[in-house]
C-alpha cells in the first residue's frame, strides 16, 4: 500500500500498515464476523443504507452488537477515502465477533476502485463453473461472514482456468451467483436471478437491479435457474457494488448468447450507473 | 486470561493479550487459513505429527507456505505450556494466509484443557443434528479451515437446545460429524464412522481410534451412516484431539441405545487414553 493507505479501527483513523486485530478474535480464529464492500465516488457511496442494513441482518444472525458508529458511516467513509487520497475508493468494512469475552472490532480499509477495467465492460467477463457449490441449508449464504474461504477457492479456479469469474451452482445443482457477485440472465426477453433460497447472497446492487428494471417496465424477477437455462440465454451480467453490471459473455468455453455484451444488460448498466452518480 | 498467559508468534514469544495479526492479513478477511487443536499434557502432544501432516495438507489445497519453524513445534509447545504453567494444556495452532502480498503468520495459544470435565465420560454427552449442513462439495470439509463458522453455529444451535454437541448431516443427508469431533457409532457390535467422501474432516483422533480397534481386533471401518442407523445403534461416541472418546448417549432426545456410556466405547476410551499416556 501507499503512504497514503489510512484505515479506520473503533473510533480513530490510522495508517492502514498499523491496523491490527487481537489474536483472540473470533473473527480469525473461527471467521466468526462479517464484511461489505462499497465504492465511494467523491467519498460518497451509493445506497450505504442497504449495506448498513445488510450488515445489521448478518450481526442478527451471529448475535453481534453492531457497535453505535456505525451511525457515523457516511462520515467516517468520506473522510477515509479522503485520507486516502482516492476519488474512487472500494472501501471494505469487516466488523468481527471480538474475543469470546470482548467486544466486536469495526475495521474500515480503502484501496483504488480499479478492479474493473473499462474493457471489462466493453468486451465482457468469462466465467467457469467452480467445483465447489453453495451451500444453501447454510444461514451463511444469506449473510456475507468472514468465513469466505469457498467463495475465494471458486474464484482462484476460475483464473487458474484463464477465466475471469466462477459461478457456483447450490447443493442441488442450480445455479445461485458468482463468486463475489449475484448472477442475471436474460431468457425469451425476460430477466431472471436465482432467488435467496437457491443459496444466494442478497446483494444490494442484485436488488438494486431488479428495482431499477421494474421502474423501467423491464421484465425482471427471480426464478430458480438450471445450466441449460444460463446455456440458452441471450445475455448474462453479473452484479456487485464495485463492478456495477458487468456483462457476462462466456461460460466453460461457451458463448452466452451471441458472445459479445446484450442490450439489456446495456441499458440496466445504463440506469445502474445513472442511479449511482445521481445519489 | 491469567497474567501467565503467553502466546507464540512468528519467532517469539509474548504475552497472549499482545499477540495481534494484521488487519490485512486474509486470514481474517477471508477465513483463508487452517488450524489446528491438540492437548500438551506435560508438554507433550500425542500424535503431533499427524496434526502436522494435515496442517501441510491443508496448506497444499489453500497454497499456503507452510513456516519452517513447524519443524520445531514440540519444542515450541512444550516451552508454550511451560511458561503459561499448564500442566495439562488445549493448544489451538492457527497458519494464516497472511495479506494478499505478505508471508503467512503461526500463532500458537494456550488454555486449560478443562473443556470436558470428568461428569461427561461418566455420564456421557447429549447431541442435537444441527439445522446447517455439512457441504461435502467442498474441500474445505476435507481441511480444518478458519473459516469454520458453519460449525460454531451448530454448536450454538445445540447449546441454545441444552445439548452438549452438534451433529451435521451433509447435503444428501447422511451423518457427517460433530461441530467439533468426529462420530462413530456402534451398530450389530461393529464399529462405524462415516468415511471422509461424506464431507468428514478426517480427524486425527478419529484414525488414531480406528487403528487401536483394528490392533485389538475390534471390528471397526467407515460406512455411510443414515440418522436411522443410530437411532438403531448400541453406542455412539464423538472424538477429537482435547476430549479423547467421548461417550454420546441421546440425540434430540432420544436414548442412544441404553442412555448410558456403551461397553465398546470404555474400551476404546481405555486404548486410547493408555496410547496417549504412553507417547
Amino acid at each position: 500500500m501507499s503512504d497514503k493507505a489510512w484505515a479506520y479501527q473503533d473510533g480513530a483513523f490510522l495508517p492502514a500498515n498499523e491496523a491490527r486485530v487481537a489474536a483472540g478474535d473470533t473473527g480469525l480464529l473461527r471467521g466468526n464476523g462479517l464484511f461489505e464492500t462499497f465504492r465511494a465516488r467523491q467519498g460518497r457511496v451509493y445506497l450505504l443504507d442497504r449495506h448498513v442494513a445488510r450488515l445489521r441482518a448478518g450481526a442478527d444472525e451471529l448475535a453481534i452488537a453492531v457497535p453505535a458508529e456505525v451511525e457515523r458511516l457516511p462520515k467516517i467513509v468520506s473522510e477515509l477515502a479522503e485520507r486516502c487520497g482516492l476519488s474512487d475508493a472500494r472501501v471494505r468494512l469487516t466488523l468481527t465477533a471480538g474475543p469470546e469475552d470482548g467486544q466486536p472490532v469495526l475495521l474500515l480499509q480503502a484501496w483504488p476502485a480499479t478492479d474493473y477495467p473499462p474493457e471489462m465492460y466493453t468486451h465482457g467477463v468469462t466465467a467457469v463453473i467452480a467445483s465447489v457449490r453453495r451451500n444453501e441449508t447454510s444461514p451463511l449464504t444469506r449473510i456475507k461472514s468472514l468465513s469466505n474461504l469457498d467463495n475465494l477457492l471458486a474464484k482462484r479456479e476460475a483464473l487458474q482456468a484463464g477465466a475471469d469469474e466462477a459461478l457456483l451452482l447450490n447443493t442441488k445443482g442450480s445455479l445461485a451467483e458468482a463468486s463475489i457477485a449475484n448472477l442475471f440472465i436474460v431468457l425469451d426477453g425476460h430477466i431472471r436471478t436465482p432467488p435467496i433460497a437457491d443459496g444466494v447472497l442478497p446483494g444490494v446492487t442484485r436488488n438494486a437491479v431488479l428495482e431499477l428494471a421494474e421502474a423501467a417496465e423491464i421484465a425482471a424477477r427471480e426464478a430458480t435457474l438450471t445450466v441449460d437455462d444460463l446455456r440458452r440465454a441471450d445475455e448474462a451480467f453479473l452484479t456487485n457494488a464495485i463492478a456495477g453490471v458487468l456483462p457476462l459473455v462466456a461460460v466453460d468455453g461457451r458463448n452466452v448468447g451471441s458472445g459479445e455484451p446484450g442490450e439489456l444488460t446495456g441499458r440496466l448498466r445504463a440506469l445502474y450507473e445513472a442511479a449511482a452518480a445521481a445519489a
